[in-house]
């Protein structure tokens, strides 16, 4: 961990709020996108962290991003919503959405909510941990950027659309759900990158659709949009199951941008300087809508335990359940969080830019 | 194709309702039994078509399937269904429960059954089509026999579980995605071990939980339950994504088994000769939901056609849109089906069990 520094959480939350005050943001929406950041690094999911401030700080000042949105529910029933994020930023956006998707699903037994023109809405986890918190199990998907090449394509066409499912269990930790719908997300080509190391095949394509151990020339091709991308999660072939990984994320466009009728597939960061328009879909249910909630919380523990307590192969001593290794990660990450070293001397530069003093290093 | 014979879909339809009123199931549960399979066999799902009749004649032979299910609503809110199926066919216990969900759907946007002991019920996709054809979005999920290895595991301990979900457009064909959540499902080790083929190293493991390319072994295994399994999607590694594959088997049965109060993981052929636990969540969501039913329409057809035309990989001149392939199956087969030559014999010896003529072979 010699490349890595770490700061508390404390300072953190000050130097992600005071810069996205400076750019306008209402205090309060300030404190949503740092704790939306901040769960990610502390969830061990740091592509997904405060690695990615430059990019809101970049949205706000471009005017791409709206500090102050005019989140409107343009439509409504007793069990959905249909919401208008007026390009603001993504965490701000659903994570509203969200608080009133929870009521309406105590009240409704379920509520579900299609938002369209958002922004990246950092980790799609966040929003059904929300509401798992409040009692309720979740539900959250959202499309991207297009990263991603349909099976027998040559350009990316989809996103990652990560798909996030939250059910809480009673002795055992909650199942937590949150996987892009790729084999890996963008964020894994480029550790590859940084650790020189050869990528597996059925990560990703050249700009012909050929399968390419590359990272560097993957990631140069995204930037350059020259062709090639991310694979579907069962790789390029139909026969290792990458037709499926494609239709899950054509599942997660559909219930994001075609039911909100936003953006979706290579519209969502279509337009050269236009605000991009991303496209979520959350919701929440009762435990209680089918069997009782005790009824619910016993059999995950039942499925749980008998899952984890399975014959492992040669070499492994442990099965992970889906939310397991990152609810470790948040607990040992308590009070400080570690930041690569590179994110953290980004962080400085924006503190500079704003005249803000850098989260401080400690032991 | 000359292992294949062809038969019309009434003579079939009319043999498969023979033997099931031989079963004593009444004529018009017969009936869907007979729909289901055939439509199967119709898209080209030949391994979940009339090849099953076997399975579902021992099972109500043995007594295992209750040819007169009291199919009873245990719970119920305006949006969803708590169903125990008693030990009815699958076919029969869920089609009548998403006849139900259909309704209460379109009064109330949305609704979703959590259904418990039930049996297999053919093709996942039959219910969502069944919401499709009654102008709603269908999903339908099932959890099944324990043939699949958890991430780090030796021996298989969930579901093949599919996924259903479908969604119509306007000029083009409803998107209908219906995949396992394994890499592949068993039929597809039967198929390549009967040409002699060796299976990719995601399909598979043996029984220390190592990958292996021989289907044979791998079929023996489960059948004697030594060990091993099918792998899920994104087969045996974290590296290649297959603790997604994993969740997503996880998610099924949390949704089909623990939704219901059911069976889950190994629970769902769990004991010998008792009734097998298999459970199902089915659902329909009324096309108006969030955005005008044209409108979202007009999104699936935008998204269909973005994806469809977007450039081919070398070698390739089409990209496929999930269900494509099995409309046009159906489209093919209108009047007359294909059967395995095998499957046909077996349908044969089953007519002369019951006296039954067997449905005649065409031209």
């Amino acid at each position: 961990m010699a490349d890595y520094i770490r700061t508390t959480i404390k300072d953190l939350e000050r130097f992600v709020v005071d810069v996205m005050k400076k750019l306008d943001v209402p205090e309060d929406d300030a404190r949503i996108v740092a704790d939306v950041l901040i769960r990610a690094d502390r969830r061990g999911v740091e592509s997904h962290g405060v690695a990615r401030l430059r990019r809101y700080v970049n949205g706000l000042k471009d005017g791409l991003m709206n500090p102050h949105p005019n989140i409107k529910i343009v439509k409504e029933t007793p069990v959905s919503m249909l919401v208008d994020g007026d390009a603001g930023l993504g965490m701000v956006v659903t994570y509203n959405t969200m608080k009133k998707c929870i009521e309406k699903a105590k009240e409704n037994y379920m509520c579900f909510a299609a938002i369209r023109n958002s922004n990246h809405y950092g980790i799609a986890g966040y929003y059904s941990l929300m509401a798992l918190e409040a009692g309720l199990i979740g539900f959250s998907v959202t499309n991207a950027a297009p990263l991603v090449v349909p099976t027998f394509g040559k350009d990316a066409a989809l996103g990652t659309n990560p798909i996030s499912f939250a059910v809480p269990a009673n002795k055992e930790r909650p199942f937590v759900l949150d996987m892009a719908t790729s084999t890996v997300p963008r964020g894994k080509l480029e550790v590859y990158n940084r650790m020189g190391k050869k990528i597996p095949l059925s990560w990703a394509t050249d700009e012909n659709g050929a399968p390419t151990d590359n990272a560097a020339h993957v990631l140069e091709n995204l930037k350059q949009r020259k062709g090639g991308g991310l694979l579907p999660l069962g790789g390029g072939e139909e026969e290792t199951g990458g037709h499926k990984g494609y239709g899950l994320a054509m599942l997660v466009d559909i219930l994001s941008g075609v039911f909100s009728g936003g953006a979706f597939g290579l519209n969502v960061y279509g337009k050269k300087n236009a605000p991009p328009n991303v496209c979520h879909f959350v919701g929440a249910i009762r435990p209680d809508t089918f069997v009782s909630e005790e009824e619910l919380k016993d059999g995950m523990d039942g499925l749980i335990q008998m899952v984890k307590n399975a014959p492992k192969r040669e070499g492994k001593d442990r099965i992970y359940i889906h939310g397991e290794k990152e609810f470790e990660k948040e607990e040992e990450n308590q009070d400080t969080v570690p930041l690569y070293i590179k994110v953290y001397e980004d962080l400085a530069k924006i503190g500079e830019e704003f005249g803000i003093e850098p989260p401080t290093k400690v032991k």
